[in-house]
């Protein structure tokens, strides 16, 4: 059966929701308890599904459970595949009490999430991420939402779920390039507000990599303890919640740059942080020996350390300033005081992020 | 200059906000106390923008205000017209502080809502509601939308305006059918919970047909008291909220298998009322004379009395169970226990509510 690790709680009054953290959850826990009608509708990929979607079912025993199954990627995260979702819902006659269950990675729990907003102008959901960088990220928090081929995530809605399930076991069958991903945001959290925890990930790094399913359990726990404090301040993103935007402004740039599903998520706030790291350093912010760490952790996680191919500086310039971060078309930024310590601000010099966006473009390397 | 006539406030807390009814508002009243940004998008349609546009932008002094012209009608209420409000945020670099504001009737004030309440995962947004329909129903309450081909309302969220403004001048170029419609809701308010102001009405119908300006402002203001009481009950719906779909169930029916936009929505409520009353009859709850004098009163605002040609009562039974009304499979409809005291039930008979259907059926006329 199965072993529940560790157990947090995402703390927003009547909408607050456990965080379930355990090995091979999935076919032997119970889901019921969050379900409070008699439909269920899972939506996931076909990636995901042939592996984990006979084990969900089991867990919602004495109810109608209905599938979905989406394309896999993020190439697909928009309108049309969104659709899917309220098709299946409205030809299997789902009401306004059914449950949907989102089982898969982000791109899943995004879309599976604003389709639960805005079925029937919002209906409950469970989100069960089978990812790193769901798991420790977008399965917590209830930002949900599709992209726009004008920007990433421009469509959407705050929409928090009734419980988040997460089974280390669904990490073995994740490629390796995903756990890097998914290791970017984890570092994130080190950076931005717990230093110990980054000074202990600099010990862990290659168990992670290798899999140890312990130390994933600890590193996950930790970074969704970590989001669910941030969250649990300011859940509509009205102003600390922005600090977990660290490097995702530059990030999403090279997503958007490179075409939705080119670059994973990860890939690109891994590549960001850098960035962020070296504008900090010329903010007069940290030193370069900070720098340095930072670059060291990201690196010996496998991630990129320059923007894609035939990327420009004009190219970032244009991508950031339709980016959601900005206000009143300022560029606002999440800048690093100092390891641990994250915050956000418009005053960075439009010179130093030339600088900064030229020293991470392919033909400086 | 313009005359505020009446104003009142939708009581929900922090989300508060006003009700403002004039005449010769657009043009000259100053909206920008609820504009928080320097950036305000206008959605209108193809017939109301020739004729407000250029007034509801002077509304706007000092901000720069962008347009998005929807083809109108309500076979256009789908993804791909929402879509173009997206486009144009997008183009225009619409930050998180844009408001935007909907000019038009319900289509436009639902798919502009819906966009305020998904773009970049909420902004703000006003109504203008230039329909009378629009004025007394649909901009208020915050129900925001779009239709899918399997049912009306099924995509779409709670997001309440920052205020809505009614000049009741808009309703000079209103076409004869469409001030119909609007009577229909009107009629409602007083059948669900104001006996008096039904006996009003029924002195008062012909002169608002006749577009008697004072009349409608009285009418708008009651029609918007009486729902403004029930949303601040109940904002979610779910409760007290879902008498106000008193004969709405059996008019989404109407309206799905018409085809959107053949009917109008005020138009099978009207029919969708008739059948409310006549079913509250066959279920021993108001009297015939009761009956007679709610279909005497539709009558008498120039709406149709039966369903569409061709339509079956197996028809109306499959449209009705996919509506958002029923929960868990059981037909849940709103009743009359008296006129000016509806309820919502799950306890009409199947034979019953086949009787009604029956009753109503074009070949039965």
């Amino acid at each position: 059966m199965h072993k529940v690790l560790r157990e947090l709680k995402v703390d927003l009054g009547e909408r607050s929701y456990p965080i379930i953290i355990g090995q091979g959850l999935l076919g032997s826990i119970d889901l019921t308890p969050w379900v409070a009608g008699q439909q269920v509708m899972i939506v996931t990929n076909d990636t995901v599904g042939p592996l984990y979607l006979e084990k969900v079912k089991r867990c919602f025993p004495g109810k109608v459970v209905d599938v979905v199954i989406l394309p896999d990627g993020e190439q697909f995260k928009d309108w049309q595949t969104l659709n899917l979702i309220f098709d299946a819902l409205l030809e299997k006659r789902h009401t306004r009490k059914t449950t949907i269950v989102a089982l898969g990675g982000g791109v899943v729990g995004d879309m599976a999430g604003f389709a639960a907003a805005s079925y029937q102008r919002g209906v409950p959901f469970i989100q069960v991420p089978t990812t790193l960088l769901s798991q420790v990220d977008s399965s917590v928090g209830g930002k949900t939402g599709v992209n726009h081929p004008l920007g990433k995530n421009m469509v959407g809605a705050f929409h928090q779920p009734q419980a988040v399930l997460i089974d280390t076991d669904t990490l073995k069958t994740l490629p390796p390039r995903e756990v890097s991903a998914g290791l970017a945001e984890v570092i994130k959290y080190g950076l931005i507000q717990d230093e110990p925890f980054l000074a202990w990930l600099e010990g862990a790094i290659e168990k992670l990599l290798g899999l140890d399913a312990d130390t994933l359990g600890e590193a996950i726990y930790r970074s969704c303890a970590c989001k669910a404090e941030v969250v649990a301040q300011d859940e509509k993103e009205g102003g600390i919640r922005a600090i977990l935007n660290l490097g995702h402004t530059f990030g999403h740039a090279i997503e958007t740059f490179a075409g939705y599903g080119n670059w994973l998520h990860g890939e690109a706030v891994g590549t960001g942080m850098m960035m962020a790291a070296d504008l900090s350093v010329r903010e007069g912010l940290i030193s370069s020996d900070d720098k340095a760490r930072v670059t060291a952790l990201i690196q010996r996680a496998r991630l990129p350390e320059a923007a894609p191919e035939a990327m420009t500086d004009e190219d970032f310039m244009n991508l950031m300033s339709v980016d959601k971060k900005n206000v009143d078309g300022r560029l606002r930024l999440v800048l690093l005081k100092a390891i641990g310590d994250a915050f956000v601000t418009e005053a960075a010099s439009s010179d130093n992020i030339r600088d900064t966006l030229k020293a991470f473009l392919p033909k400086a390397e």
